[in-house]
Protein backbone atom coordinates (compact mmCIF):
# COMPACT_ATOMS: atom_id res chain seq x y z
CA UNK A 1 0.00 0.00 0.00
CA UNK A 2 1.48 3.45 -0.56
CA UNK A 3 2.41 5.66 1.94
CA UNK A 4 0.62 9.74 1.14
CA UNK A 5 1.98 12.37 2.07
CA UNK A 6 0.39 16.41 2.47
CA UNK A 7 1.83 19.36 2.54
CA UNK A 8 0.55 23.02 3.08
CA UNK A 9 -2.39 22.73 0.17
CA UNK A 10 -1.75 19.41 -1.55
CA UNK A 11 -1.01 16.24 -1.43
CA UNK A 12 2.35 14.92 -2.53
CA UNK A 13 5.06 11.89 -2.75
CA UNK A 14 6.36 11.09 0.19
CA UNK A 15 9.89 11.86 -0.54
CA UNK A 16 9.01 15.01 -2.55
CA UNK A 17 10.98 17.82 -1.81
CA UNK A 18 8.01 20.38 -0.65
CA UNK A 19 9.97 22.73 1.91
CA UNK A 20 12.48 25.18 1.32
CA UNK A 21 15.40 25.73 4.14
CA UNK A 22 13.55 28.38 5.51
CA UNK A 23 10.99 26.82 7.34
CA UNK A 24 9.88 26.96 10.90
CA UNK A 25 9.85 23.34 11.11
CA UNK A 26 13.45 23.28 9.72
CA UNK A 27 14.95 25.86 11.94
CA UNK A 28 13.46 26.28 14.93
CA UNK A 29 10.90 22.76 15.80
CA UNK A 30 8.22 25.67 15.55
CA UNK A 31 5.71 23.79 15.63
CA UNK A 32 3.44 20.71 17.03
CA UNK A 33 2.24 17.24 15.88
CA UNK A 34 0.19 14.09 16.67
CA UNK A 35 0.46 10.49 15.80
CA UNK A 36 -2.98 8.89 15.43
CA UNK A 37 -3.51 4.65 15.04
CA UNK A 38 -5.72 3.66 12.54
CA UNK A 39 -7.04 0.26 13.01
CA UNK A 40 -8.80 -1.94 10.37
CA UNK A 41 -9.30 1.23 8.52
CA UNK A 42 -10.95 3.68 11.35
CA UNK A 43 -8.91 6.26 13.36
CA UNK A 44 -8.20 5.71 16.70
CA UNK A 45 -9.43 8.32 19.28
CA UNK A 46 -9.60 11.03 16.49
CA UNK A 47 -11.61 13.74 18.46
CA UNK A 48 -9.17 13.65 21.29
CA UNK A 49 -5.82 14.16 19.28
CA UNK A 50 -7.13 16.74 17.37
CA UNK A 51 -8.51 18.44 20.99
CA UNK A 52 -4.82 17.79 21.95
CA UNK A 53 -3.32 19.71 18.16
CA UNK A 54 -5.53 22.29 19.04
CA UNK A 55 -4.31 22.67 22.91
CA UNK A 56 -0.16 22.26 21.80
CA UNK A 57 -1.58 25.03 18.80
CA UNK A 58 -2.64 27.75 21.88
CA UNK A 59 0.39 26.70 23.94
CA UNK A 60 2.59 28.27 21.56
CA UNK A 61 0.38 30.67 20.60
CA UNK A 62 -0.02 29.30 16.59
CA UNK A 63 -3.16 29.81 14.27
CA UNK A 64 -3.72 25.91 12.65
CA UNK A 65 -3.72 26.46 8.74
CA UNK A 66 -7.14 25.19 8.62
CA UNK A 67 -10.19 24.06 11.09
CA UNK A 68 -9.52 21.10 13.06
CA UNK A 69 -12.94 19.58 10.90
CA UNK A 70 -10.54 20.24 7.81
CA UNK A 71 -7.80 18.71 9.01
CA UNK A 72 -10.04 16.03 9.95
CA UNK A 73 -11.23 15.44 6.28
CA UNK A 74 -8.00 15.90 4.90
CA UNK A 75 -6.09 13.04 6.94
CA UNK A 76 -9.46 10.95 6.51
CA UNK A 77 -8.93 11.64 2.72
CA UNK A 78 -4.72 10.73 2.78
CA UNK A 79 -6.32 7.80 4.95
CA UNK A 80 -8.63 6.45 2.01
CA UNK A 81 -6.05 7.56 -0.82
CA UNK A 82 -3.61 5.26 0.73
CA UNK A 83 -5.87 2.39 1.26
CA UNK A 84 -3.46 1.08 4.43
CA UNK A 85 -6.27 -0.54 7.38
CA UNK A 86 -3.59 -0.91 9.66
CA UNK A 87 -2.36 2.98 9.26
CA UNK A 88 -0.54 5.56 11.13
CA UNK A 89 -1.63 9.46 10.24
CA UNK A 90 1.14 11.43 11.17
CA UNK A 91 -0.27 15.30 11.71
CA UNK A 92 2.32 17.97 11.75
CA UNK A 93 1.90 21.79 11.96
CA UNK A 94 4.38 24.38 11.73
CA UNK A 95 4.71 28.35 12.02
CA UNK A 96 5.44 27.71 7.71
CA UNK A 97 7.59 29.58 5.16
CA UNK A 98 9.11 32.75 6.07
CA UNK A 99 12.97 34.37 6.36
CA UNK A 100 14.67 33.54 9.50
CA UNK A 101 13.90 35.37 12.83
CA UNK A 102 12.87 34.03 16.33
CA UNK A 103 9.53 35.97 16.69
CA UNK A 104 6.60 34.65 14.62
CA UNK A 105 6.31 35.42 10.96
CA UNK A 106 3.10 36.94 10.10
CA UNK A 107 -0.37 35.32 10.83
CA UNK A 108 -1.67 32.68 8.73
CA UNK A 109 1.60 31.10 7.51
CA UNK A 110 1.31 27.93 9.36
CA UNK A 111 2.06 24.74 6.86
CA UNK A 112 0.27 21.68 7.79
CA UNK A 113 2.07 17.89 6.65
CA UNK A 114 -0.03 14.74 7.06
CA UNK A 115 2.03 11.23 6.68
CA UNK A 116 -0.04 7.93 6.10
CA UNK A 117 1.82 4.90 6.44
CA UNK A 118 1.62 1.37 7.85
CA UNK A 119 1.79 0.89 11.54
CA UNK A 120 4.39 0.20 13.51
CA UNK A 121 3.21 -2.85 15.63
CA UNK A 122 5.41 -4.28 18.34
CA UNK A 123 5.90 -7.52 17.70
CA UNK A 124 3.82 -10.43 20.03
CA UNK A 125 7.20 -11.98 21.18
CA UNK A 126 8.00 -8.33 22.94
CA UNK A 127 4.42 -7.82 24.03
CA UNK A 128 4.37 -11.12 25.54
CA UNK A 129 8.31 -10.76 27.00
CA UNK A 130 8.06 -7.07 28.02
CA UNK A 131 10.73 -4.82 27.38
CA UNK A 132 13.45 -3.45 28.73
CA UNK A 133 14.20 -0.22 29.33
CA UNK A 134 16.70 2.37 31.10
CA UNK A 135 16.36 5.49 32.94
CA UNK A 136 18.10 8.34 31.52
CA UNK A 137 18.60 12.39 33.00
CA UNK A 138 15.47 14.74 32.22
CA UNK A 139 17.03 17.33 30.23
CA UNK A 140 13.84 18.06 28.83
CA UNK A 141 12.19 21.98 28.72
CA UNK A 142 9.55 22.59 31.69
CA UNK A 143 6.75 22.62 28.92
CA UNK A 144 6.41 18.85 27.85
CA UNK A 145 2.61 19.09 27.97
CA UNK A 146 3.02 20.41 24.54
CA UNK A 147 3.60 18.19 21.86
CA UNK A 148 5.95 19.95 20.40
CA UNK A 149 8.71 19.18 17.28
CA UNK A 150 11.38 20.51 19.90
CA UNK A 151 12.10 16.62 20.28
CA UNK A 152 16.04 16.45 20.48
CA UNK A 153 16.16 15.32 23.95
CA UNK A 154 13.86 12.90 23.33
CA UNK A 155 15.67 11.21 19.98
CA UNK A 156 18.82 10.92 22.02
CA UNK A 157 17.33 9.08 25.09
CA UNK A 158 15.87 7.25 22.71
CA UNK A 159 19.02 6.40 20.69
CA UNK A 160 21.02 5.50 24.37
CA UNK A 161 18.02 2.88 24.81
CA UNK A 162 18.80 1.22 21.41
CA UNK A 163 22.69 1.40 22.09
CA UNK A 164 22.08 -0.40 25.42
CA UNK A 165 19.46 -2.84 23.72
CA UNK A 166 16.57 -1.48 26.06
CA UNK A 167 13.21 -0.32 24.04
CA UNK A 168 12.52 2.82 25.84
CA UNK A 169 14.29 5.48 28.14
CA UNK A 170 12.28 6.77 31.22
CA UNK A 171 13.46 10.09 31.73
CA UNK A 172 14.02 10.57 35.64
CA UNK A 173 14.11 14.32 37.26
CA UNK A 174 15.61 14.20 40.54
CA UNK A 175 14.70 10.60 41.64
CA UNK A 176 11.33 11.21 40.01
CA UNK A 177 10.64 9.30 37.20
CA UNK A 178 8.25 11.50 34.39
CA UNK A 179 7.64 9.43 31.61
CA UNK A 180 9.39 7.51 28.51
CA UNK A 181 11.12 8.88 25.70
CA UNK A 182 7.73 8.52 22.85
CA UNK A 183 5.27 6.94 26.26
CA UNK A 184 4.03 7.53 29.48
CA UNK A 185 4.91 5.13 31.99
CA UNK A 186 2.75 3.58 34.77
CA UNK A 187 3.67 0.94 37.90
CA UNK A 188 1.68 -1.31 40.04
CA UNK A 189 2.45 -2.26 43.86
CA UNK A 190 0.51 -3.96 45.80
CA UNK A 191 -2.72 -3.95 42.94
CA UNK A 192 -2.42 -0.37 43.00
CA UNK A 193 -1.77 1.60 39.56
CA UNK A 194 0.08 4.81 39.81
CA UNK A 195 1.52 7.36 36.79
CA UNK A 196 2.76 10.42 36.95
CA UNK A 197 0.04 13.46 37.32
CA UNK A 198 -0.96 15.49 33.98
CA UNK A 199 0.92 18.30 34.91
CA UNK A 200 3.46 21.10 32.37
CA UNK A 201 6.39 18.31 33.27
CA UNK A 202 4.70 14.99 31.27
CA UNK A 203 2.83 14.62 27.79
CA UNK A 204 -0.69 14.26 28.29
CA UNK A 205 -0.91 10.88 26.49
CA UNK A 206 -4.10 9.55 25.17
CA UNK A 207 -3.36 6.08 25.46
CA UNK A 208 -2.66 7.09 29.24
CA UNK A 209 -6.02 8.48 29.30
CA UNK A 210 -7.12 5.27 28.18
CA UNK A 211 -5.26 3.09 30.25
CA UNK A 212 -6.73 5.25 33.20
CA UNK A 213 -9.96 4.77 32.32
CA UNK A 214 -9.36 0.98 31.81
CA UNK A 215 -8.65 1.16 35.49
CA UNK A 216 -10.93 3.01 36.65
CA UNK A 217 -13.78 0.71 34.76
CA UNK A 218 -12.24 -2.81 36.13
CA UNK A 219 -11.99 -1.17 39.81
CA UNK A 220 -8.48 -1.05 39.39
CA UNK A 221 -7.13 1.83 42.07
CA UNK A 222 -5.29 4.14 40.29
CA UNK A 223 -3.23 7.08 41.69
CA UNK A 224 -1.67 9.62 39.71
CA UNK A 225 0.96 10.17 42.02
CA UNK A 226 4.56 11.01 41.30
CA UNK A 227 6.72 8.03 41.83
CA UNK A 228 10.24 7.85 42.42
CA UNK A 229 13.04 5.26 40.99
CA UNK A 230 13.12 3.53 43.61
CA UNK A 231 9.61 2.79 44.27
CA UNK A 232 9.71 0.99 40.53
CA UNK A 233 12.55 -0.57 40.79
CA UNK A 234 10.66 -2.54 43.56
CA UNK A 235 7.14 -2.69 41.66
CA UNK A 236 5.46 -6.01 40.88
CA UNK A 237 4.34 -4.65 37.29
CA UNK A 238 5.19 -2.13 35.28
CA UNK A 239 4.54 -1.43 31.68
CA UNK A 240 4.34 2.00 29.43
CA UNK A 241 1.77 3.10 27.12
CA UNK A 242 1.74 4.88 23.67
CA UNK A 243 -0.20 4.97 20.66
CA UNK A 244 1.61 2.81 18.46
CA UNK A 245 2.59 0.59 21.77
CA UNK A 246 -0.32 0.35 23.19
CA UNK A 247 -0.34 -0.95 26.72
CA UNK A 248 3.33 -2.63 26.96
CA UNK A 249 5.15 -4.17 30.00
CA UNK A 250 8.38 -3.32 31.27
CA UNK A 251 10.40 -6.38 31.73
CA UNK A 252 13.57 -4.64 33.37
CA UNK A 253 14.86 -0.82 33.85
CA UNK A 254 18.16 -0.04 33.61
CA UNK A 255 18.89 -4.37 33.92
CA UNK A 256 16.89 -5.26 37.12
CA UNK A 257 14.15 -7.40 35.97
CA UNK A 258 10.62 -7.06 37.59
CA UNK A 259 8.97 -10.06 38.11
CA UNK A 260 6.96 -12.36 35.02
CA UNK A 261 3.76 -12.30 36.79
CA UNK A 262 1.81 -9.07 35.59
CA UNK A 263 -2.13 -10.18 36.40
CA UNK A 264 -2.80 -5.72 36.48
CA UNK A 265 -1.08 -5.11 33.20
CA UNK A 266 -3.00 -7.99 31.33
CA UNK A 267 -6.10 -7.31 32.55
CA UNK A 268 -5.38 -3.23 31.38
CA UNK A 269 -4.36 -4.57 28.09
CA UNK A 270 -7.49 -6.20 27.27
CA UNK A 271 -9.64 -3.86 28.32
CA UNK A 272 -7.96 -1.42 26.14
CA UNK A 273 -8.50 -4.18 23.64
CA UNK A 274 -12.10 -3.75 24.00
CA UNK A 275 -11.89 0.26 23.24
CA UNK A 276 -10.57 -0.67 19.74
CA UNK A 277 -13.32 -2.33 18.59
CA UNK B 1 22.05 41.40 -4.00
CA UNK B 2 21.35 37.87 -4.61
CA UNK B 3 20.39 36.26 -1.45
CA UNK B 4 22.15 32.22 -2.03
CA UNK B 5 21.41 29.06 -0.48
CA UNK B 6 22.72 25.35 -0.38
CA UNK B 7 21.15 22.54 0.69
CA UNK B 8 22.85 18.76 0.68
CA UNK B 9 25.15 19.06 -2.00
CA UNK B 10 24.19 21.38 -4.31
CA UNK B 11 23.21 25.58 -4.58
CA UNK B 12 19.79 25.92 -4.67
CA UNK B 13 17.55 29.20 -4.45
CA UNK B 14 16.86 30.46 -1.29
CA UNK B 15 12.73 29.75 -1.38
CA UNK B 16 13.10 26.52 -3.36
CA UNK B 17 11.42 23.59 -2.20
CA UNK B 18 13.88 21.05 -1.49
CA UNK B 19 13.04 19.47 2.00
CA UNK B 20 10.74 16.60 2.10
CA UNK B 21 8.53 15.99 5.35
CA UNK B 22 10.60 13.22 6.77
CA UNK B 23 13.67 15.59 7.45
CA UNK B 24 15.29 15.55 11.12
CA UNK B 25 15.28 18.91 11.03
CA UNK B 26 11.71 19.34 10.16
CA UNK B 27 10.49 16.49 12.03
CA UNK B 28 12.89 16.73 15.66
CA UNK B 29 14.88 19.83 15.88
CA UNK B 30 17.20 17.20 15.02
CA UNK B 31 19.95 19.22 14.10
CA UNK B 32 22.56 22.27 15.01
CA UNK B 33 23.42 25.81 13.43
CA UNK B 34 25.47 29.00 13.21
CA UNK B 35 25.10 32.16 12.47
CA UNK B 36 28.49 33.98 11.08
CA UNK B 37 28.79 37.80 10.53
CA UNK B 38 30.50 38.93 7.25
CA UNK B 39 32.24 42.77 7.34
CA UNK B 40 33.16 44.17 4.10
CA UNK B 41 33.45 40.49 2.65
CA UNK B 42 35.84 38.83 5.10
CA UNK B 43 34.05 36.15 7.68
CA UNK B 44 34.51 37.47 11.11
CA UNK B 45 35.83 34.77 13.43
CA UNK B 46 35.04 31.89 11.07
CA UNK B 47 37.46 29.79 12.88
CA UNK B 48 35.38 30.16 16.10
CA UNK B 49 31.78 29.56 14.81
CA UNK B 50 33.63 25.92 13.20
CA UNK B 51 35.22 25.23 16.38
CA UNK B 52 31.72 25.51 17.93
CA UNK B 53 29.69 23.87 15.24
CA UNK B 54 31.63 20.69 15.56
CA UNK B 55 31.29 20.80 19.78
CA UNK B 56 27.67 20.84 19.05
CA UNK B 57 27.80 17.84 16.64
CA UNK B 58 29.56 16.09 18.92
CA UNK B 59 27.42 17.07 21.74
CA UNK B 60 24.18 15.81 20.26
CA UNK B 61 26.46 12.74 18.30
CA UNK B 62 25.91 13.77 14.83
CA UNK B 63 28.32 13.38 12.19
CA UNK B 64 28.84 16.74 9.90
CA UNK B 65 28.19 15.60 6.43
CA UNK B 66 31.62 16.91 5.33
CA UNK B 67 34.94 18.66 6.86
CA UNK B 68 34.90 21.87 8.52
CA UNK B 69 37.05 22.55 5.76
CA UNK B 70 34.64 21.63 3.13
CA UNK B 71 31.62 23.26 5.31
CA UNK B 72 34.21 26.32 5.38
CA UNK B 73 35.27 26.32 1.92
CA UNK B 74 31.08 26.06 0.28
CA UNK B 75 30.28 28.89 3.03
CA UNK B 76 32.68 31.26 1.22
CA UNK B 77 31.69 29.42 -2.49
CA UNK B 78 28.01 30.68 -1.27
CA UNK B 79 29.07 33.91 0.08
CA UNK B 80 31.06 35.14 -3.31
CA UNK B 81 28.31 33.91 -5.48
CA UNK B 82 26.17 35.97 -3.34
CA UNK B 83 28.45 38.90 -3.79
CA UNK B 84 27.20 40.51 -0.71
CA UNK B 85 30.01 42.50 1.44
CA UNK B 86 28.13 43.13 4.93
CA UNK B 87 26.19 39.00 4.97
CA UNK B 88 25.17 36.90 7.47
CA UNK B 89 26.06 33.20 6.51
CA UNK B 90 23.14 31.10 8.50
CA UNK B 91 24.91 27.22 9.07
CA UNK B 92 22.87 24.37 9.35
CA UNK B 93 23.66 21.07 9.65
CA UNK B 94 20.42 17.87 10.55
CA UNK B 95 20.29 13.82 10.94
CA UNK B 96 18.94 14.17 7.67
CA UNK B 97 16.26 12.79 5.56
CA UNK B 98 15.10 9.64 6.83
CA UNK B 99 11.53 7.90 7.74
CA UNK B 100 10.29 9.40 11.05
CA UNK B 101 11.54 7.48 14.25
CA UNK B 102 12.96 9.21 17.69
CA UNK B 103 16.41 6.66 16.95
CA UNK B 104 19.31 8.24 14.96
CA UNK B 105 18.99 7.19 10.85
CA UNK B 106 21.51 5.46 9.47
CA UNK B 107 25.40 7.12 9.75
CA UNK B 108 26.44 9.72 6.94
CA UNK B 109 22.67 10.82 6.40
CA UNK B 110 23.51 14.17 7.78
CA UNK B 111 22.54 17.51 5.50
CA UNK B 112 23.83 20.78 5.48
CA UNK B 113 21.71 24.02 4.35
CA UNK B 114 23.72 27.11 3.80
CA UNK B 115 21.74 30.73 3.34
CA UNK B 116 24.05 34.06 2.58
CA UNK B 117 22.03 36.66 3.38
CA UNK B 118 22.09 41.05 4.14
CA UNK B 119 23.26 41.30 7.55
CA UNK B 120 20.72 42.40 9.79
CA UNK B 121 22.50 45.96 11.30
CA UNK B 122 21.09 47.38 14.39
CA UNK B 123 19.87 50.52 13.87
CA UNK B 124 22.16 54.07 14.57
CA UNK B 125 19.64 54.95 16.78
CA UNK B 126 19.37 52.29 19.02
CA UNK B 127 22.68 51.75 19.48
CA UNK B 128 22.61 55.08 21.05
CA UNK B 129 19.55 54.67 23.51
CA UNK B 130 20.13 51.41 23.94
CA UNK B 131 17.37 49.09 23.51
CA UNK B 132 14.77 47.73 26.38
CA UNK B 133 14.54 43.98 27.36
CA UNK B 134 12.17 42.48 28.91
CA UNK B 135 12.41 38.95 31.57
CA UNK B 136 11.21 35.51 31.41
CA UNK B 137 10.92 32.62 33.11
CA UNK B 138 13.64 30.13 31.79
CA UNK B 139 11.73 27.26 30.64
CA UNK B 140 14.37 25.61 28.75
CA UNK B 141 16.12 22.78 28.71
CA UNK B 142 19.38 22.05 30.70
CA UNK B 143 21.82 21.71 27.70
CA UNK B 144 21.91 25.29 26.44
CA UNK B 145 25.01 24.98 25.41
CA UNK B 146 24.62 23.14 22.36
CA UNK B 147 23.58 25.51 19.55
CA UNK B 148 20.31 23.51 18.58
CA UNK B 149 17.36 23.63 16.61
CA UNK B 150 15.15 23.03 19.28
CA UNK B 151 14.32 27.05 19.66
CA UNK B 152 10.77 26.86 20.67
CA UNK B 153 11.12 28.73 23.69
CA UNK B 154 13.80 30.93 22.14
CA UNK B 155 11.06 31.72 19.86
CA UNK B 156 8.24 32.25 22.00
CA UNK B 157 10.07 34.74 24.09
CA UNK B 158 11.87 37.12 21.48
CA UNK B 159 8.23 37.51 19.97
CA UNK B 160 7.16 37.94 23.83
CA UNK B 161 9.51 40.72 23.62
CA UNK B 162 8.62 42.09 20.68
CA UNK B 163 4.91 42.39 21.98
CA UNK B 164 6.07 43.93 25.20
CA UNK B 165 7.62 46.88 22.87
CA UNK B 166 11.43 45.76 23.64
CA UNK B 167 13.88 44.21 21.89
CA UNK B 168 14.85 41.14 23.56
CA UNK B 169 13.76 38.88 26.42
CA UNK B 170 15.93 37.94 29.30
CA UNK B 171 16.03 34.26 30.61
CA UNK B 172 15.86 34.24 34.39
CA UNK B 173 15.72 30.77 36.18
CA UNK B 174 15.01 30.92 39.94
CA UNK B 175 15.72 34.46 40.34
CA UNK B 176 19.23 34.35 38.15
CA UNK B 177 19.84 36.12 34.95
CA UNK B 178 20.86 33.54 32.54
CA UNK B 179 21.01 34.92 28.66
CA UNK B 180 18.61 36.53 26.10
CA UNK B 181 16.60 34.75 23.65
CA UNK B 182 19.55 34.89 21.14
CA UNK B 183 22.05 36.62 22.85
CA UNK B 184 23.94 36.66 26.28
CA UNK B 185 24.05 39.26 28.90
CA UNK B 186 26.14 41.21 30.63
CA UNK B 187 26.27 43.74 33.66
CA UNK B 188 28.53 46.86 34.99
CA UNK B 189 28.52 47.65 38.41
CA UNK B 190 30.86 49.78 40.80
CA UNK B 191 33.27 49.22 37.20
CA UNK B 192 33.55 45.38 37.42
CA UNK B 193 31.74 43.06 34.69
CA UNK B 194 29.36 40.04 35.07
CA UNK B 195 28.51 37.69 32.74
CA UNK B 196 27.15 34.15 33.56
CA UNK B 197 29.81 31.82 33.64
CA UNK B 198 29.86 29.22 30.36
CA UNK B 199 28.25 26.32 31.71
CA UNK B 200 25.66 23.97 30.26
CA UNK B 201 23.29 26.64 31.13
CA UNK B 202 23.86 28.76 28.26
CA UNK B 203 25.24 29.63 25.12
CA UNK B 204 28.68 30.10 25.03
CA UNK B 205 28.51 33.13 22.91
CA UNK B 206 31.55 34.23 20.49
CA UNK B 207 30.90 37.62 20.48
CA UNK B 208 30.28 36.99 24.84
CA UNK B 209 33.75 35.20 24.63
CA UNK B 210 35.11 38.48 22.37
CA UNK B 211 33.30 41.07 24.91
CA UNK B 212 35.28 39.00 27.88
CA UNK B 213 38.80 39.48 25.72
CA UNK B 214 38.03 43.12 25.33
CA UNK B 215 37.27 43.45 28.82
CA UNK B 216 40.70 41.76 29.84
CA UNK B 217 42.63 43.88 27.20
CA UNK B 218 41.62 47.06 28.60
CA UNK B 219 41.80 46.00 32.22
CA UNK B 220 38.54 46.46 33.18
CA UNK B 221 37.55 43.81 35.98
CA UNK B 222 35.37 41.01 34.41
CA UNK B 223 34.13 37.98 36.51
CA UNK B 224 32.24 35.52 34.99
CA UNK B 225 29.88 34.92 38.06
CA UNK B 226 25.93 34.42 37.92
CA UNK B 227 23.63 37.52 39.02
CA UNK B 228 20.08 37.80 40.04
CA UNK B 229 17.16 39.90 38.63
CA UNK B 230 17.57 42.36 41.73
CA UNK B 231 21.40 42.87 40.79
CA UNK B 232 20.80 43.40 36.86
CA UNK B 233 17.79 46.32 38.05
CA UNK B 234 20.56 47.70 40.51
CA UNK B 235 23.28 47.47 37.69
CA UNK B 236 25.54 50.90 36.44
CA UNK B 237 24.87 49.85 32.68
CA UNK B 238 23.80 46.46 31.00
CA UNK B 239 24.48 44.94 27.66
CA UNK B 240 23.44 42.36 25.23
CA UNK B 241 26.13 40.62 22.90
CA UNK B 242 25.66 38.58 19.68
CA UNK B 243 26.75 37.80 16.66
CA UNK B 244 24.48 40.12 15.27
CA UNK B 245 23.75 42.81 17.72
CA UNK B 246 27.89 42.94 18.60
CA UNK B 247 27.87 44.54 21.89
CA UNK B 248 24.66 46.68 22.62
CA UNK B 249 23.72 48.74 25.63
CA UNK B 250 20.24 47.86 27.46
CA UNK B 251 18.16 50.82 28.19
CA UNK B 252 15.54 49.69 30.37
CA UNK B 253 14.38 46.07 32.06
CA UNK B 254 11.00 45.12 32.22
CA UNK B 255 10.71 49.26 32.39
CA UNK B 256 12.67 49.94 34.66
CA UNK B 257 15.13 52.77 33.33
CA UNK B 258 18.83 52.25 33.76
CA UNK B 259 21.56 55.12 33.99
CA UNK B 260 22.16 56.79 30.65
CA UNK B 261 25.81 56.85 30.94
CA UNK B 262 27.60 54.24 29.89
CA UNK B 263 31.59 54.24 29.83
CA UNK B 264 32.66 50.85 30.68
CA UNK B 265 30.32 49.40 27.39
CA UNK B 266 31.08 52.03 24.92
CA UNK B 267 34.70 51.37 26.29
CA UNK B 268 33.63 47.78 25.05
CA UNK B 269 32.08 48.51 22.17
CA UNK B 270 35.22 50.30 20.76
CA UNK B 271 37.57 47.65 21.68
CA UNK B 272 35.27 44.87 20.04
CA UNK B 273 34.76 47.60 16.65
CA UNK B 274 38.88 47.60 16.49
CA UNK B 275 38.79 43.48 16.73
CA UNK B 276 36.13 43.49 13.59
CA UNK B 277 38.92 45.31 11.17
Amino acid sequence: MPEIAYYQDRFVEIDEPVIPIQERGHQFGDGIYEVIRVYEGRPFTMAEHMERLEKSAAAIRMELPYSPEEIERLSLEALNRSGITEAEIYLQVTRGIYKRQHQFPVPGASALSIVVKNARVVPEEKRESGVPVITTDDVRWKLCHIKSLNLLPNVMAKQEALEAGAHEALFVDDGIVKEGSSSNVFLVKDGTVKTYPATNSILHGITRRIAIDCARENDIPLKEEAFSLDELLEADEAFITSTTMEILSISSIDGRNLPDERPVTEKLFQAFQHKKK
